[in-house]
Parts: C-alpha cells; sequence; structure tokens
C-alpha cells in the first residue's frame, strides 16, 4: 500500500515534470515559428491590412479580406506587444491593420463588415457579429499598446452596438422563425466572456464585475445541460434543451474554450467553486468528444447520439486541439487535478504530431479523422493569426509558473 | 492491324454487352429495395406529410419538414405512378404528401418555406428557391397523375413565382455586396432546365420551345468555362470568370448532373451538336474530378487547383455518383462514345459496392475519401426519395431500351 502510494505521488511528479520540460517549445515555436510567418507573409504592403489566405508555403492563394480575421492578427500583434515585450515590429504590424479596418471596416451604422476586397470595397454585409466583436478586442488591445484615444472609442463604439445588436444579431438576415421555436446561440455568450476582461482597461472593473455574473450565468446555468453535463451549442431563451438538430447539436471546442473563459472569470473573482465546475465541464467534454480510434477532438456531435448534419463533424481541427491545451494547462495549474496533467499530455502529443508542419513552417488548419492533412493551408476565410499563437502564449506562460 | 481491329470492336461490345447485362439490377432495385424503404418508413400517419431523417434502419430520428425534401418525394412516388405503372400505393403516398404541402407549406406570398415542424408550423423562411422548385415540379407530376386542376394551378403559381424572384431569390437574405462582385449562381439555371420538360403538360410545348434556348444558352455559354473546359458554380452576370472563392467553385456532380438536363433538351430540340457538346463537358468534369487515389467522384474543386474552402470537399456524396451513371448511360446510347461506357461501368462498381447497404436497405449518402460511410442515415436534411429512385429509374429505361 505505501509502496503503492509512493508510485502514485511519483506518477503525479512525472507527469508535473513532463509539462514543465514544454515551456521552452511553447515559447519558441511562438517567437520563432508562428509570429514570424505572419509578419512575413501577410502584410499587404500595397493596400494596408492583411492576407489571410496563405497556401501551405506561406503565398497568398485569395485576397479579399475577411473583418473577423483582421481584427483577430490586430488583436494578436498588439497582445503580444503588451504581453511579451514591445517590439516596434509587432505594433507596427498591429498599426498597419488597423488602419486599414479603421477606413474601410464598418458600414455606416458602425457595424463591421463580413468581407471585403483587398482595396477595401466591401463584400459581404455585416450579418456576423463575430467581426464586430475581434474588431473590438483588438482596437482594445491597441490602444493598451499605444494609449491612443481612438482606438478606445473605436473599441468602445463597437462594444456598445455589441451590446445593443446582442439579442437579435442577425437582424433581417435570421431565417428562423422564432415564434415556432426560439432558440438563444452560445457564441456570443461565450466571447462575452473573454472580451469582457479584454475590455477592463477601457471600461473599468466595476462595469467588469456588473457584467461578469451574467455572462457567466448565461454559460453555466442556461447553456450547461445537466443531464449531459455537457454545454450546448443552441437552447431555448429559458435555457432549456429543445430536440432538434440545432439544439443536440455539440462542438466540444467551444465548450473547451469557453472553459477556460470561464476559469479567467473565477480567477478574476476569485470563485473557487466557479474554477472547479468550468475544470468538471472540460474534462467531461474532452472525454466525450476524444476519439478513441485515431485520437484528436471530433469537430461535432449530437448529444442524443444522432448523427450530425455536419459533414465535417469526424474532422480535427487545429484551434480546438490548442485551445483545449489551454483549458488544460490552466486548469491544472488552478487545481491540481492530475487528471487534466495526464490529458494535456495526451492532446499536447496528438497536437505537436498532427497539425505542426516541419517543412514549411506555421501548423495546418484542417486534418480528417485519421489525422491527415485534408486542406494544407495556413489561413483562409476562418484560420488567422489567432488560436495558435494566443494558446502557444498561454500554455507558455501558465508552464512557466508551475 | 486488323487484329487490332478487331480486338477494339470486341472491347466495345464487351463493354455493351456488360453494361446491358445491368438492366435488371437497376429495375430490381428500384423497386424492390428503395421505394418499398420510402413506403414503409417515411409516411407521417399522423400529421401528413413525409420523415426524411432517417437512420441506418429506418427510424425517424428528427421530425422536421423540409420542403425541398417534400417536393421531391411527392415527384418521386407521382413520376414512377405516371412512368413505371399506376399503382394505388405509389398515387396514395403522393397524395398523403401533397395534401401537407397544400396545407402547410407556403407563406402569404405563395414562396415555399425552407421548413417545417412535423404539424406544418413554419420553422425556416423562404429564403431558399430550391423548395419551390422541387414543389412545382411534384405538383406538376401529381397534375399528370391525377388531371386534377388545383395541382395544376400550385405548379403554375410557384413556376411564376419563381421565374419573377429569379434574379434575386434570395432577397433580403443575400448578405453579399452586388455592387462590388456581381455574381450569379448555377443552380437556378441548372434546375430550370429540367424545370421546363417536366412542365411541358401544364405550359405547352410552345412556350418550352420559347425557354429552352434561354436555359441552354445560360448554361453552355456563361456558366461554361472556355479555358478548362468546365462548368463553374458562380460567374460575373455576364458569363466571365470571377477570381475569388465562389468564381473559381467547381461542384463537378452539378456540372454533370446538369448535361444530362441538357443532354434531354438536346433530343427534345433535336439538337446533335448540343448533345455531342454536353457529353463532352460530361466526359472532361469526370476526368478532372475522379479521385485517382482512392475511386469516386469529389465533392468539391476549385479551378485554378487551389484549396476549396468547403471541409467537406474530398467527400464522395450519393447524388454525384448516381447522377453521372445517367449522364453517362444516356450519353453512350445517344453518341455510341465508347469513353461513356467505360465510364459507365467504373461508376458503376464504385456506386453499388461503395453507397448501397446490403444490410438494412436503401443506399449510405456520405462517404469519406476513402469510400468508407462517414454518416450511416438514410435520409435527412438534404438527403431523401429522389436522386436515387429517378436515377435508378432513369438507367432502367436506357439500357433497356440499348
Amino acid at each position: 500500500m505505501i509502496s503503492g502510494a509512493t508510485d502514485f505521488l511519483q506518477m503525479e511528479n512525472k507527469w508535473e515534470h513532463e509539462i514543465i520540460s514544454y515551456t521552452n517549445l511553447y515559447k519558441n515555436e511562438l517567437l520563432n515559428n508562428i509570429l514570424p510567418f505572419w509578419l512575413k507573409n501577410s502584410k499587404d504592403e500595397k493596400n494596408g491590412g492583411y492576407f489571410t489566405c496563405l497556401d501551405r508555403q506561406g503565398n497568398v492563394f485569395d485576397e479579399d479580406k475577411f473583418m473577423w480575421l483582421q481584427g483577430r492578427e490586430l488583436w494578436c500583434f498588439s497582445y503580444m506587444y503588451n504581453s511579451v515585450e514591445a517590439r516596434d515590429e509587432w505594433l507596427n504590424m498591429a498599426l498597419h491593420g488597423a488602419s486599414f479596418m479603421e477606413k474601410y471596416g464598418r458600414d455606416e451604422e458602425g457595424n463591421w463588415y463580413f468581407s471585403v476586397t483587398k482595396d477595401g470595397k466591401p463584400l459581404v454585409q455585416p450579418y456576423n457579429i463575430f467581426s464586430d466583436c475581434f474588431a473590438c478586442m483588438g482596437f482594445a488591445a491597441l490602444n493598451k499598446a499605444t494609449g491612443e484615444e481612438k482606438y478606445k472609442k473605436i473599441a468602445l463604439d463597437t462594444f456598445h452596438n455589441i451590446l445593443k445588436r446582442k439579442d437579435n444579431w442577425k437582424g433581417k438576415y435570421n431565417k428562423q422563425i422564432a415564434e415556432t421555436r426560439p432558440l438563444k446561440n452560445f457564441s456570443l455568450p461565450m466571447i462575452l466572456c473573454n472580451l469582457a476582461l479584454e475590455l477592463e482597461h477601457i471600461i473599468g472593473k466595476e462595469r467588469v464585475f456588473e457584467f461578469i455574473p451574467l455572462v457567466v450565468n448565461e454559460v453555466m446555468n442556461n447553456f450547461y445541460d445537466e443531464e449531459s453535463g455537457l454545454i450546448l451549442e443552441n437552447v431555448s431563451p429559458e435555457g432549456k434543451f429543445v430536440d432538434c438538430f440545432e439544439g443536440r447539436l455539440l462542438n466540444p471546442g467551444h465548450a473547451i474554450e469557453a472553459m477556460w473563459f470561464i476559469m479567467d472569470l473565477g480567477v478574476r473573482m476569485n470563485d473557487e467553486q466557479l474554477i472547479q465546475k468550468a475544470t468538471d465541464i472540460m474534462l467531461h467534454t474532452l472525454e466525450y468528444s476524444w476519439d478513441n480510434e485515431f485520437g484528436g477532438i471530433f469537430y461535432f456531435m449530437d448529444v442524443k447520439g444522432n448523427l450530425p448534419q455536419q459533414l465535417e463533424w469526424d474532422q480535427k481541427l487545429w484551434w480546438v486541439h490548442v485551445e483545449a491545451l489551454v483549458a488544460l494547462a490552466k486548469s491544472y495549474t488552478l487545481t491540481k487535478n492530475k487528471k487534466c496533467a495526464k490529458w494535456f499530455v495526451k492532446v499536447h502529443e496528438y497536437t505537436w504530431k498532427h497539425f505542426k508542419d516541419n517543412e514549411y513552417g506555421e501548423w495546418f488548419g484542417y486534418l480528417n479523422r485519421r489525422g491527415e492533412v485534408l486542406l494544407s493551408l495556413k489561413g483562409g476565410k476562418w484560420k488567422g493569426c489567432f488560436h495558435i499563437p494566443r494558446s502557444l502564449y498561454q500554455v507558455w506562460k501558465i508552464l512557466e509558473k508551475i
């Protein structure tokens, strides 16, 4: 029995030891692979803004500019400038994107377009409020980097606009007939959890502390499904399960990412119970969505075990895996739950083996179920300079503190 | 040399012989597997209409009703009644769907909803004109079966509504800013090629003969891209290539299916040149989109060889393959081009091996690149009682006449 206990302790130390040994891996990958790749390949010197459709080698294969990804890259370089080191090349890259966004990004009412041409002509209407969320995050971070009032104003105006639109953000583009089957979607409350803290230097601690309980309640009570122990993507306005395609949908990556946002809010509010609950939900989601045959986390599932309608359901996506690494590293340091450490090692091994491109730099985004590359692009309409650098930074800093 | 020529002739006869031997296979599959499966499993006895979300065994896993698929199943049973044999069970099945559609299918302006609940409450707005196209086809076929004026009126009203909406059918749901980059999409002209002949008994020969040259010109001149020899999914209003994600998109299944619609129009108008051109485009599309590694036809491609944005691009879908069989059988009998016969055998072997479910009846719809079942459903939000029975019927009748 004593020997068993010693083994157990040694085992635990082994996991912790292994994890700490990764610190420099994450740091180097961020500073010497990912950020240089985007600095080198994504800047549109002629028209301003960022190219994000980059092939395996980093060549631009499409020149349209997606506001969602412009805002994310602006955020990324501002954030690295604020958090890692005040490097001029990072600030200049941020300013380069901000200037394009400021000029061409919004319609007359201040809504952010979904996409524009390389020279800024609007292509797709602001039907999608996430463009606004990432513009808001980006300009808030740039305001922190520069102290410039005009960036603060853009962030704040956009934030107010998001709050104004939040209950009916699809507006006239909404095709659902809400009278028959009202549903609300998880994405916005999830992002607001993160946005609240990103805006603290602008909206102030008091406002953030008013805001946090509202979004936490929405995520942890309304979208959390007691019966399955999982987070649903769509629920009724009262937070109940609705038995239809949308109501049964699970997006495990979303849920896992949201749980580390919640852990951050738990830390900010000193709420250990909240951190514990977020850890439990995250671990349960990971166990539920791990592909025991080929490894990796499924993209979409159905909470009743039915067939999901998404044809890409079994694919392995970069953001799902790197966000899981953040959630696991964070929950491990906060709870010392050894399950988190074990899972971290498992997800780490899968992720670095399958996503990292050892030949041309940066990481692949889309793998098939077997973990083979499905699309070799480094950036596109949905993959940009965001999840990978943010996660590498987060994990690096968490491991450094263990 | 003489011996070579004999071999060649024997070879050709071998292909033809092999193809003819399939006749009963197609007939039996239609009459003893596919139609009985839908008769048994898709009828909603309580509320009327058809369930289309059927799992591998035929159990209903979702009860929403998608107008697109209601219209297609109505068409299918009416068509079989008109074309194969006047069986009461087929007519009753058609009437069962028609009555539900008539009661609950349309909004106040006569547009067909995208979906309704099992008991007919509207769920998703008529943002999609293809619901209207298939309702029109369905009621036209039911009018032919019954002679009932009221079905003719529904078909005709819907047809006029489609023509009225055709240049801006997305209406307020359109998110594209056309001033910046106007594009038109291939789907509607493609379906109109087929719809024209389906409505001949209602709108008359003269109207059909006015209509045909317009849709043929649209498909064979505007959407056909001279440079690649392929059909594009989206072009400029003048029919030119536009270098963006939508403009570069190829949907080989769409192009191949459209080519047999064009062959039908060629037959109707006695235009051998048109049949020849459609055959050439179809064969070229097939050669371009065949997966030489794992077999089967890719779902989406990019005309410039870039990475498509569709994550499901490499999947093998039922409708693509069965429509290719129709196009190949048809073009072979019309042109006697031996390439069509060879390709027919190749696609036939792939299709029957991978899609047919020998255990629970009907066919799978969604395979991954390797031809393994990705989703085991027999029907869903997009797969219903349409492509497989229509194709089996078409191939059966074509082979019977060789």
